[in-house]
C-alpha cells in the first residue's frame, strides 16, 4: 500500500516553526509512533535536530536554510513549495494535506510559541479538523489543546497534566455538565468572556463533558 | 480627588501572574505613565521585582510568598484576598475591578506565558471590556491583542511590531476591508479557521480596518 495515498487510521504528525522543547518531538514520536509525519517550514530545523526524516515537506521555506532543504530534497522526500505570499498559513496548508489523507488522528507540534497570532490562528484552524470530524490535538510541553462540539471523556491515566480548562470557543457552549471533576457544573451556559472553566481538575477516573451546543476548546495542562 | 473613586480618562495597568519579560513593565510603566496599577496574585512578584508598589493587590494569593504579601499589606495597599475556589481567575477579577473604575483604557501583563489555558482565557475576557467599550491591550515582549467591533485604524508610527494579524474572534466577521495594507482585502468574510488575516503588514502611514459585523481579535506582532 502506498502510504501517501492512503492513511486511513493512521496516525499523522504535523512539525510546524513554533517554539518546540527539547525533547518534546522525541518522547512523542516514541510513545505515538505516527505512521506518516509533514515538516511544515521551520519545523524542518526541528525535525532535523533530531534528524528525523519527514514524508513530506511543505512550506514558503522563508525562513529554512537552503542548504538544509537541499539536503532533505536529496533524500527524495517529496517537497512542496508554497509562495510566501499566499492565503494561508504553513500550518494550514500542512493541516489540509494532512486531513486530505482522512487520517483517524493528527498531532501538531510547534504550533505555539512567542508569536502569539500565529498560536492563536493554529488553534482556529482546529475548526476545520472538527468540521470533517477528525481529532486534531496542539502540543507543546505544557498544553494539550483541542475542540469539541459534542460530549466526551477525559480519563486520568491519559490526561497531559494536573489541569482541565473547558472554554467556549464558539461564541456559547449551552447546557455545560461536568461529573468526575473538583468542580462539577451542572447546566451551565459558557460564554466567551467567562473564566468559569479554567484550571478544573479530575476527581475520579474519568471526567465526563457533557453540553448540548457549541463548541468548547479544552486546554489539558501542566505548570 | 480620591484616586480610588474616579479614575475616568486615567490608564490603568494590571499586572498578573503569567511570564513577564524583564525590562517591558519598565519601559512601559515609562511609556504609558499609568494612573492606576493593580497587581492579581502573582503579578506582585514582578511588580516588587522592580520595586513598584501597586495601588491595590488582588489574588488568591496561592503562588506568592507570605512574607512579601506582608511586606505589601505594611505599605498600606488595599490588598483583597479571594478564596482559591473561586468561579473566576485572579486576572478576571481584576479585569472587573479595572472596569469598575470606568477607565478609558487599561493594559494587561503577564496574561501570556508557557500556560495556554490562562492565555486564551485572558484573551476571552477582552470580551467584557469590550461590551463595556473600554479599550483594553495585553501586551508582552511580541504582541500587542486586542478586541475590535467596529471600524479601527492603526498608525505605523504607534504600532506594536512589523505585523497585524486579524483573527474571526466572533464565529465571523462579515464585509472585512482592509486599506493601507501589504495584502488588501475587499468585503471579505474572515471565519474561525481561516489563517488569512495572519502576518499582514502596513504599507501606508495608516492601515485602515472596515467590517460590518462580528468581533475581530487584533495582534500587533514582532519577531
Amino acid at each position: 500500500m502506498d502510504k501517501t495515498t492512503d492513511l486511513s487510521y493512521k496516525k499523522i504528525l504535523i512539525i510546524t516553526g513554533g517554539y518546540i522543547k527539547e525533547g518534546l518531538l522525541e518522547s512523542l514520536i516514541r510513545k505515538e509512533k505516527y505512521s506518516f509525519v509533514i515538516a511544515a517550514d521551520k519545523g524542518l530545523v526541528s525535525a532535523n535536530r533530531i534528524n528525523l526524516k519527514p514524508d513530506y515537506i511543505i512550506g514558503d521555506f522563508d525562513s529554512v536554510p537552503p542548504k538544509l532543504l537541499s539536503e532533505y530534497k536529496a533524500k527524495a522526500i517529496p517537497v512542496e513549495t508554497f509562495p510566501k505570499m499566499k492565503d494561508k498559513t504553513d500550518t494550514h496548508i500542512a493541516l489540509e494535506i494532512a486531513l486530505g489523507y482522512n487520517p483517524s488522528f493528527i498531532d501538531i507540534v510547534g504550533a505555539t510559541g512567542s508569536r502569539m497570532d500565529h498560536t492563536i490562528s493554529n488553534i482556529e484552524l482546529l475548526m476545520n479538523a472538527l468540521n470533517q470530524d477528525v481529532n486534531v490535538r496542539i502540543l507543546d510541553e505544557n498544553n494539550c489543546i483541542y475542540l469539541k462540539n459534542k460530549n466526551f471523556i477525559i480519563k486520568k491515566s491519559e490526561q497531559y497534566g494536573d489541569f482541565i480548562s473547558l472554554l467556549a470557543f464558539s461564541n456559547q457552549v449551552n447546557g455545560l455538565k461536568l461529573v468526575g471533576f473538583k468542580y462539577p457544573l451542572n447546566c451551565v451556559t459558557l460564554t466567551k468572556g467567562s473564566s468559569l472553566g479554567v484550571s478544573n481538575e479530575l476527581l475520579e477516573e474519568e471526567g465526563r463533558v457533557y453540553f448540548e451546543e457549541g463548541i468548547l476548546a479544552v486546554i489539558e495542562a501542566r505548570d
